[in-house]
């Protein structure tokens, strides 16, 4: 039987461990795995073992970290992969343009998940990375996200507490509800200062060919009035994205 | 107890189950999983709706494909990102100028893996895709590898056949230790017509602060006269990534 006396899988044990890694720290020891995933410390030691043995995860000297393997397999059949390389040229493009981070969100659960980002040496601050996560209300990209996204996630994201980073982040349902309407109107957003107050956040939806929004495009400018003039240059680019796709799938 | 009767735990097939996603085929049935995996078929469906519950693997229509979640873990602490992050600057320098395939790849197992790729549409026909694999001794950036290398791996490879793929591949051990020898002495290779007959690849070794040899960056070019020019703009973005990673790990 596959199942262990509190009634939870090794799998469900498996994912929890590899699950252990987050972004800001890609090295941990066995002991505070065991502790992130709320293991046992030998269940902990003898998963990490065959997850080693397969390549999914690697040991460096006392410490583990997420295996190349592992990268590989997830990578390599990638739901957003046809979506980032049919992106990436025109990312590429506006960030020789705008040279400042150019940035690929899409919806995963309550937040919006950058699948690609183009940063250069002296751009502006910026919170995202890649396969990094941030919250709807907050993001250009997220809230072009929640714009088209279900209405059931609109309530759900209205119907709760909206956490503040600056005096200039949307704090409440009534203004998040009207830029909403906005976004959906104007086919674009500019977030001046929401999540850091030098910084602006601009950001177009990005649509199948059937029209249906499958990503958000953003630029991560200074907080000046020459962010407006990126508008155009991102909503060619979605339309770039758009064709390509199109055709591809063709 | 974790194991089942054949003596092969839930975690191994649960790796196999995973793994059975290729880069060129990315919905797979059920069926097709379990022949891949050669997994009785209800073990199969019911990893596979365990891997669905925690996101690891999605459900569209009636086929499975490997989940956004398992990408986005596997990504955000992968060990390959901080070289990434240091290369892609250089490699969209890089790319504009050359308008060709840039690509940045590295060992593994006896294969050279590559991590990432900017392409753009019109290039030159390439076989390679990010998370896609290459033998060492037909690639650009696998003889950079291959020559830097551990010896045990040049050996084991120097021992196997050599798969053939047009009339300029190598394919004699005799060839193979002589371009391995010019590798090391010049510090780039041009492969003219080794994979295809139309394109050349050219590659040079990326470099840690200590001077190992970590990576290969490389690109695929029309098999013409003008190959020999990028190899100043390949040497001078690779001495580029060493700069970033020795600052960014001080």
């Amino acid at each position: 039987m596959a199942r262990v006396h509190t009634g939870e899988s090794v799998l469900a044990r498996t994912v929890r461990i590899v699950e252990s890694f987050r972004s800001d720290d890609s090295l941990l020891t066995v002991s505070e795995i065991a502790r992130r995933s709320g293991l046992h410390i030998s269940t902990t030691s003898r998963l990490i073992d065959e997850l080693v043995g397969c390549g999914w995860l690697e040991r460096e000297d006392r410490k583990v970290r997420i295996g190349v393997r592992l990268w590989e397999v997830a990578s390599r059949a990638s739901p957003t992969l046809g979506l980032r390389e049919a992106a990436m040229p025109f990312m590429e493009d506006l960030h020789a343009v705008v040279g400042q981070h150019t940035q690929l969100g899409v919806l995963e659960g309550d937040e919006v998940l950058f699948i690609e980002r183009l940063t250069a040496p002296g751009a502006v601050v910026n919170y995202t990375r890649i396969a990094g996560r941030m919250p709807l209300h907050v993001s250009s990209s997220g809230l072009i996200l929640l714009a088209h996204g279900p209405s059931e996630l609109q309530e759900r994201i209205l119907g709760e507490p909206l956490k503040v980073f600056t005096d200039k982040t949307i704090r409440t349902p009534r203004q998040l509800r009207g830029v909403l309407a906005d976004v959906r109107r104007h086919g674009y957003i500019l977030c001046a200062g929401h999540l850091y107050p030098d910084t602006t956040g601009v950001a177009v939806p990005v649509r199948d060919g059937t029209g249906k929004v499958i990503a958000a495009l953003s630029v991560v400018v200074p907080n000046d009035e020459k962010a407006y003039a990126q508008i155009p240059a991102l909503q060619a680019a979605a339309k770039g994205i758009t064709r390509v796709m199109t055709t591809a799938s063709k």
